[in-house]
């Protein structure tokens, strides 16, 4: 993790000047928020901030600083925090995710989170983009050789969701079926354990615990292990409240629990 | 549905200009995403805008353009996605909302998702009503003639209130008894059809589970179709997320399975 | 409650101008939305606000206006509303809350609703603080002498997170008991008692029922009474709608009836 971005927006002790220039701060739903500003209303929160978040949190060895950015970017995302989108796409570039996986990021969350979240993100993350000089050369392709789907695997998704869901809105499981499984998750931009721990990211960070069992097994199919889904929690805390990390505690434990050692 | 307004701020073929000019961009909480912005972070999101959101679901058969704008307007508000506003707001009145149909949708959701949520709405539908010279002669009375309450359908609601609600807070009680069905669910600019599918949408778009059956049932009753539920799930997912409409599903799927043919 | 600054920017009769200059819209996600602004939009909903909200709500009898803001604050900083976070900070400065206490909330709900609602407060009550001239000496400071831990009061909840959480997520037991218990919560610049009010109105405020129990619990044991847990849901239902208590109150009945008299 590249210490000097992270104190840009956070720091306390260094106070440095926001990534932005002045003169575009407009483009932002909100300004960025400065060290100096924190101060100025919660010196406690800027205290929390500088010695927690960064000087504890995002040093713990469960999950690399890559992976807390890609957490914490979905988090923020899902619930449409356009303050810190910059500041926390920023840090993602920084931290090794690349701009295709931050495009692939947004593009996913539509999907799970709402349309409106991706275009927010476009919003701040075409300045972002263009800021570091991120051209189309460095993007996905809009319809690029999608990965093998797994068509035994998938069936029984599939056939559940062609018993239960296509009776009551046979559009939901047309899109769901065609568009999602046999598209958007086989997009070849970002990894499938990522793009299933952006998901389950962004349930945890909505509250929207019934859909963690069926995303978390996916997750934990697609790679991802039981001491990151656990770190994953400690880190959707301190981004999307404690409130949602201990509605969705027993789920997780109840997934890991059951899963075949 | 007048496919240049649609196109204006979506399309990627077109690419056209935001419906603002730039010296009022700062009044909009994040300034409009246009087609090219989409592009420089996600060719693959354009795509799907296009392709799937535009070319597809908005002209699907199940609902009209206009039903649809009411339900993507009130997912919107609901789920207070300044970002969108002034795009849909303008859609809106171009597939057939009325001016006075809008304002009334707003005032509702104050109710049913927050005041803040409407105020944020009016901080854009302001410019919105202005750009297009719509004034007071298009708007509703303040405080016109309600329509006739069915005293007899209303009582079991009335009395479930006043038994379930009033011992633990008699304020609630009250403002709904009182405030919410003997006066804004009969305001007449609004008809009790859409009323009640932007208020099942707000559910949905929230998370809000709870309240489908008693509210989907309410809509029914006011003539809102089996396959028009159906397919305002599908709208929604596209607008809230596919989390919320799992969620939702089994209910809509036993409401309407109860359902008296 | 100085009626005056209530009237700023909702009265409809007086209609004045925002509390903001011109030039320092900008800083705001949204701008402030003036009587006159919603009266362009919706006539009904600036009725509603003057007489209803403004002159009905806030006048009742159940909480002083003191207690209506920290709670109104709480709901909006929860469900980051920026759009209202001005006019109601500064109302909440009128209306008796310290800035000391405002500082508190939005720290304390860094924790329970997420940090970046507690930076887009920030982004905020900075230029509300610094028109209104309060300066480092009004403000907590980062680590005060903590009130003290009742260790034996504090036992069962510490083993319960002990025995439920940290098996399945160490880093969560760890911050919760550490943290948010040991620091966060003991800090002395809000009462236990608002503290609890604030916690329990958030998590109303985004349907997180599932806490209701034990932070409804502890807020009583903090000298919340019956009446004001009542009167707080009207308060609520107004600023986040009524789906959200609606869900809360069946909860807050049943730990209201089970408390010992």
């Amino acid at each position: 993790m590249k210490q000097h971005l992270v104190a840009t927006a956070l720091s306390v002790s260094l106070g440095t000047a926001p990534a932005f220039a002045d003169d575009r701060k407009h483009l932002l739903a909100t300004p960025p928020v400065t060290a100096q500003d924190m101060i100025s209303v919660s010196p406690a929160l800027a205290k929390y901030t500088d010695n927690t978040v960064i000087g504890d949190l995002w040093k713990r060895p469960g999950l690399t600083p890559r992976d807390r950015s890609v957490i914490t970017v979905a988090a923020l995302i899902a619930r449409n925090q356009t303050v810190e989108f910059a500041h926390y796409f920023n840090l993602a570039l920084d931290n090794g995710v690349k701009p295709s996986e931050l495009s692939e990021i947004i593009t996913h969350l539509a999907f799970y989170s709402g349309w409106a979240n991706a275009t927010a993100a476009v919003a701040v993350a075409k300045d972002v983009f263009a800021a570091r000089g991120i051209g189309p050369d460095q993007l996905p392709e809009a319809s690029p050789s999608l990965l093998a789907l797994d068509e035994q695997k998938d069936a029984p998704r599939r056939s559940t969701v062609e018993q239960t869901v296509a009776p009551t809105s046979p559009g939901v499981a047309q899109f769901t079926n065609d568009l999602l499984f046999k598209d958007v998750w086989l997009r070849p931009g970002l990894a499938p354990r990522d793009r299933s721990l952006i998901t389950v990211t962004s349930l945890i960070a909505n509250g929207q615990v019934a859909q963690v069992t069926y995303h978390l097994n996916r997750a934990m199919d697609n790679g991802l292990e039981a001491a990151e889904a656990s770190e994953m929690l400690t880190q959707v805390a301190f981004y999307a409240g404690w409130p949602n990390v201990f509605s969705a505690l027993p789920v997780v434990k109840d997934v890991i629990e059951k899963r075949p050692s």
